[in-house]
C-alpha cells in the first residue's frame, strides 16, 4: 500500500478570480491542517473534461510517491455521475467519473478503483452545484491524513472512458494525427510519439498549408521565426516556432490535422 | 480566545503578473518562516472593493479556526484611511477601514475591532503606495505567530460599511434584487437569498427580457443551453445556462435587475 | 555561508494554464518533500527576460535569508547557455545564463557565481526543450536541502548581462529616463531613481504630450482622474491616475520617454 505523503495536488476549472478555489482549500484545511497543497492548474477552461485529462496525464507522473491527486472539472456536478478514487502503485486520484483519469486503465499500477460514497467523510450539507467544496475536498482532506482507501467506498470494475483520438498510419511510412493542445507558448502539441520518428532517416510534417523536414533538437537553434518539428517534453511530436508562436503563425487550434512522412 | 493556526490567507487586486503578491509573502516569510500562505484570489478587479467584500464574505467561513484573512483592496493608501485588525470567535482579520470586512458587522461573532497602530510590528520606512507590503505582511507575520491581538493598537468602536444593495419585496410575492457577482463559468449570483423561494408552490425568475419557471437543482440536468434558476452553493439564488455561460447569453451584468415571483 | 532555509520561490514565463509550473513543483518535492514552495509570478510574458529581470530584481530582498530562487526565462533551453548558481551573503539564484540575474553584478554581497553542470543533480534524461523539469527543479529541491553549493558544478568568473537603460541627464537639471515596467493598475514605473527628485524645491514631469508638476505623496489624495507623479515602493519615480489607469489614460508602454526636469 502506498502512503499519503500529504501533499494535495489540485487541478480544476476554477479559475483564479473566483473564491472557489479557496474554499476548496479551506476546507481541505479544516479537515487536515497540516496538508500541503500544489496547484497544477485552474485555468482548464469551463467544463473541458479532455483539457484536463491532458494537463493531468503529463503531470502526475512528476510527483512524488504518495501525492493525491483532486483533479475537478465536473459539467455533471449535481447529478447521479460517481465520485471515483483511484489508488495506483505511486498516486492517489480524487475525481468525476466523467473519463478525465482514464488515461490509468491503460496503466498496469492501477491498485484499486472506488465509488465515493461514505458521507460521513463528506460535508453534512451537499449541495447539488459545488461538489468540490463538499465531497473532494473534505474527503481529500481525510485521505491526505492517511485515511484507508476501503474507507472511502465500495470498489467498482470500470470507470468511464473519455475518447481520445490516437494517431493512425495511413499508408506505410505516413502517420496522421492532430494537434493535441496548444500551449502558453504557442507550440503545438500533437499526439503523435516521437519514438518511431527519432529511427526513421528523414521526417516530413505537415499541418495545414505549411510542411517542414527533419526534426530539431530544440526550439532555439534556429533562427527567429523559423518552424520546426521538436521532440516535446512529454514524447509527443511538437510544432513550435523559434522565438515565436506557431499557434499564431499558423492559426492552429487543437484537432487540426498533422500528418507526418518518414522516410527510411 | 481564538489561536493562530499559522494560516494565513491573502486576496487582493494585487493581479499575478507583478511582482506585490510575491513581495507580500517574502516579508510575512521574513516575520513568519512557517506562516502556511494560502490564496483566496489576487484577481479582484483594480480598487474593487465591493468585489472584494463579495469574495471574502463567501469564503472565510469555509476556513479552519484560527485563521487569519489579509485582504487588500485599498484605494485610500497612503490616505488617514485605518487599517483595521478585527477578531471573531474564529477567525482574524486585517483589512484596509473602507468597507471591506463590514460584512462581519452583522455577525454576533466579533470580539473586538483594533485600529493597528503599533509601529514596531511594521517595517521600519513606510512607504505612502504600498502598505501591503510594509503594514498588512510584518504585522500578519507576528499575529501569525500567536501575537496577543491586544498589541496591534488600540479597539474601535466602529468600521467603516460598504453600502450593498440587499433585494427588496416590491409587492406581496414579488421580489426585487440584483446581479451581485458573475463568476468564471458566467453563472449570474444574485443577492436574493434561496431560502423562501424553496418553500414557495411556484417560482418564476424574470432577468433582463428572458424569464423562467421553477427551480432548478442542478446546472446539469436540463439540455444544453437551457436557462435555469438553481440554489447557489452560497445560499443565494443563481441565474446559469447548462453547459453554457449565462453572462454570454443575457448580457448580463453585476447590477442587473433580478424579479422573482412566488406562487403559493 | 547563508544556510538554506528549505524556501524555494518561483519565477517563470510558463504561465498558469498549463501544466508545467506543477510539474516543476512535483519534481522538486520529489528530492526535498519539506519545501516551501512560493511563486513570484508565472505570468511573465513569453521569453521575456527583461520583463522576469525587472519582477525578481524588486522581489528577491523581501524574502527571508537563505531562500532560494529559480527563475526560468530561458529561451536558449537546450542550446548551449549555461544554468548558472549566483549565492550571495542572503540568497541563493539558479537562472539561466542570460542576464536574467544580472542586477545581482552591482551588488558587492555576491558570494559566488558557479556553472550548474553536476549530472547526479538532475533527471536522468535531460530533454532539449523542458530544463525547467529536467534540471532546474532537481537541483533545486537538492540545494533547498543544504547541499553544499560547491557540488553543483565549477566558479565561472562572470555571467551574462543584460542591457537595461539606465536615465541619463540631458542638461544641468533635466533627467531623461523611460517607462520601465506597466503594472496590473496601469501605473508607469519609470527607471529614474526618485532620491534626488524628493530634495528638488520643484519638479516638472513630461511623458508623452503630457507634463504635470510636482510629486504626490499617494495616489489617492488627488481628485480621481489626476495624473499624478509618485515616489513609488521600489524607489523609481512612478506616473500614476488617481484611482484609474495611466497607461490607458496616457497610452504609454515600457520605452515610453519620460523627461524631468528639476528646480532647486
Amino acid at each position: 500500500m502506498t502512503d499519503s505523503n500529504g501533499i494535495v495536488a489540485l487541478l480544476t476549472d476554477f479559475g483564479v478570480r473566483d473564491h472557489y478555489v479557496g474554499v476548496v482549500k479551506g476546507v481541505i484545511l479544516s479537515v487536515n491542517p497540516d496538508a500541503r497543497l500544489v496547484d497544477i492548474s485552474h485555468e482548464v477552461s469551463a467544463q473541458d473534461v479532455a483539457g484536463a485529462y491532458f494537463l493531468l496525464q503529463n503531470a502526475y507522473g512528476w510527483f512524488p510517491r504518495g501525492t493525491l491527486f483532486v483533479a475537478i472539472v465536473d459539467p455533471g456536478v449535481g447529478t447521479e455521475r460517481a465520485v471515483l478514487f483511484v489508488e495506483t502503485s505511486r498516486h492517489f486520484f480524487l475525481a468525476p467519473d466523467n473519463g478525465l483519469v482514464s488515461f490509468l486503465q491503460t496503466s498496469d499500477s492501477v491498485r484499486s478503483i472506488r465509488r465515493v460514497t461514505n458521507r460521513k467523510l463528506m460535508l453534512p450539507g451537499i449541495s447539488s452545484t459545488f461538489h468540490g467544496r463538499d465531497i473532494f475536498a473534505p474527503v481529500a482532506g481525510h485521505l491526505s491524513m492517511g485515511l484507508d482507501p476501503s474507507k472511502v467506498g465500495p470498489p467498482v470494475k470500470a470507470m468511464r472512458t473519455l475518447r481520445t483520438s490516437a494517431p493512425r498510419v495511413e499508408r506505410e511510412g505516413v502517420v496522421v494525427g492532430e494537434v493535441a493542445s496548444v500551449d502558453t507558448f504557442g507550440n503545438l502539441i500533437t499526439n503523435i510519439p516521437v519514438g518511431k520518428l527519432l529511427e526513421a532517416d528523414g521526417v516530413e510534417v505537415r499541418v495545414g498549408r505549411k510542411s517542414l523536414r527533419g526534426l530539431s533538437e530544440t526550439y532555439a537553434r534556429r533562427p527567429k521565426g523559423t518552424l520546426v518539428a521538436v521532440p516535446g517534453s512529454g514524447g509527443m511530436l511538437e510544432i513550435a516556432v523559434s522565438g515565436g508562436s506557431a499557434a499564431k503563425s499558423l492559426g492552429a487550434k487543437p484537432g487540426d490535422i498533422v500528418r507526418v512522412r518518414l522516410s527510411t
